[in-house]
């Protein structure tokens, strides 16, 4: 007799290669033993920043009696966020239309809640981030999968075309794109902005909302090779912009972004209230009055994404050398790899018999391959080397 | 054309009197003035706990690489809340059993996420908190209130009886009671387990899973009068215990609390991934690994409850001789105040005009009534009085 819900087990039975992997697996066993090279998660494997700690010391000193008190927002630390999206976009953007979110994922589960009614369709991108889908259709909409292609994963503006229904009420996307690490050109977001301008003029012509593009912009920061981040909300007016500060300084463990709501979208007035009512029903899905003031110093910190270039480089390099095929990343924390063996799993697992753990591509939609996580350490990338070496020989010797 | 999903606009709707309340009513206006004295929100209106500062800061501090790493739990502080737990109740609580979560709020998002499927039925109690309708009814169930009786606002078996139906998954109560003050005693609760048991043997025969009890405790160490708290969780077995420290430290902006499943639950391994599954697909619903480490410290402090208790008393005094009809509370931050004018929304205004500020009784499904949070300052209790006597006589004089 089952006590939880069954629209969470049918969600999570989909979900339980990952969930396991994550929760019962060799490597959720093994994954802090300190002769491990831990390549699976976007997870910090060397200590925080300093400055991330000053911030939270210094924001948990009261000013005043309402330090801790009941807050929907933080003016002061949106003004902030509205003149920096600003500046990278160009667009005016209001610091009434930033609402701050306990990470992307909050700002995710708000933005989705506050659009979405039951059998609306979301279209989102294959190779998708782990929890989209899921995230979709536990709020009772219709997730619609339009798959990119290899070996580019181009943003594919005609698969979204033929993906969109009156039905459709919003179309979600990733760039910098996790798992490929491609970041979409203002070209393949023109072609987007093309396809979602003709579908809200028709159903405008139905009297219906135009379709919003939810922007899942978690890495913008994290760019290679001295890129610059082009936002889709440049190219498409209905635009909601997800930010997180967790990739930018590495800690995910602290909950902390923000939806911002672009200036061109009609009617925000009213929807700045519907995606508060959101935050409230869904949750209080609003971060702590402490890391909501921080903002402002947090903004002008960053790990040393030099670094993680120079660790892709590396990886890259000796990976190739060793005959692995590579797709070299642009952006994010992630390199994917071919598997020598056509059952990733089965190469995940030889790769932990050398104490080396990647996550299996099919957590990510990508069977064949497998995901290197670059924020793991140089050193563990030294110790790791030989077991990557070691793993194709033996792999190919079969 | 609304952009914003029907769901949230409809529930929005049903809840404007609270939102204008709160956001766009002379109380939003005026609430930080100087001169006024707000009795509306448990919000804090002194300087924070410097124990809760200092929690902050030292927890802040990093002792390893995994500091600021995702985090789902936290095993050491869950071991420190299940002895407590153990204590209290006398049941062998689980570290594993204890999920935290981002306050009640999020504790109870989570705990009806992984519960209920479209149109389950989830009883409530009214007078209710503000959002317990609107939270189960954005995840597509169906509330059903159960209406107590004043002037005691006892918990009523039988009426909970008559609303069971077989759609019933789950019985949210909340004691001590936001906003009555009330107290469960244990043969309130004895009667509510047997109305419980009965539905659960009923369901059992439909090979139905029991109905859950879900026990919203944030206020259990807010008791005056040297009262013991008896957690529902006692009197019947399939009970999820809800706590936030935001009563406790009086820091609601500080997100940290806990979902607690009873010992006494079978298939609580199944359960324990369900609502760690609904706490992701909602959004992460997971606090700050900062606060989530902080638990120990944070069990050990609270505000001066004895302070509130005197405040009350002489509230409780000094309203009564000008001819208030008070509800004495038994624990909570709460009184019940009988309005002098039927319609206490134009009282509410009238004290307004003297600067004292309360949340009229409507928001509360307690038409004819007010509240006052007793987390004033003794200060803006002296400061009110004369405000309060004035607009009780010039009620009358009309």
């Amino acid at each position: 007799m089952q006590l939880a819900a069954r629209r969470i087990t049918a969600l999570q039975e989909r979900l339980r290669p990952l969930m396991d992997f994550l929760g019962h697996s060799e490597y959720a066993r093994r994954s802090g033993d300190p002769d491990v090279a831990d390549f699976v998660l976007g997870n910090p494997q060397e200590m925080p920043l300093q400055g991330l700690v000053d911030a939270v010391q210094h924001h948990a000193v009261p000013q005043n009696k309402n330090w801790f008190a009941y807050a929907f927002h933080n003016h002061a630390s949106a003004e902030v966020v509205a003149r920096s999206l600003g500046a990278s976009t160009g667009l005016p953007f209001e610091a009434d239309d930033v609402l701050f979110a306990p990470g992307t994922f909050g700002g995710l589960a708000t933005a989705l809640r506050g659009l979405v009614d039951p059998g609306d369709e979301v279209i989102f991108i294959s190779p998708p981030w782990f929890f989209y889908e899921s995230m979709i259709e536990v709020l009772g909409a219709t997730p619609v999968r339009v798959k990119l292609q290899a070996p580019r994963f181009r943003l594919d503006a005609n698969a979204i075309r033929a993906a969109i229904t009156p039905r459709t009420r919003a179309v979600l996307v990733n760039s910098p794109q996790n798992p490929t690490g491609h970041v979409y050109t203002r070209e393949e977001l023109n072609a987007l902005a093309d396809v979602l301008n003709a579908a809200s003029s028709e159903a405008a012509a139905r009297q219906k909302p135009p379709v919003v593009l939810i922007s899942d912009e978690s890495y913008n920061r994290v760019l290679f090779d001295g890129r610059t981040f082009v936002s889709p909300a440049v190219a498409y007016p209905h635009t909601f912009v997800l930010y997180t500060y967790g990739k930018q300084l590495l800690a995910p463990g602290e909950r902390i972004g923000y939806i911002a709501m672009s200036p061109r979208i009609e009617g925000r007035a009213e929807l700045r209230e519907s995606l508060r009512f959101s935050q409230i029903v869904g949750g209080w899905q609003i971060p702590n009055n402490t890391l909501m003031r921080a903002i402002p110093d947090l903004e002008a910190i960053s790990i040393d994404v030099g670094a993680i270039q120079r660790r892709r480089d590396r990886l890259h390099a000796e990976l190739t050398r060793m005959g692995y095929e590579v797709m070299c990343p642009e952006a994010t924390f992630y390199m994917m790899v071919r598997s020598p063996m056509a059952d990733e799993w089965a190469f995940v697992d030889r790769l932990a018999q050398h104490n080396v753990f990647v996550g299996p591509g099919a957590i990510f939609e990508m069977p064949g391959h497998f995901r290197i996580s670059m924020t793991a350490s140089d050193e563990m990338v030294t110790r790791a080397l030989p077991g990557f070496k070691a793993a194709i020989a033996s792999a190919r010797a079969r």
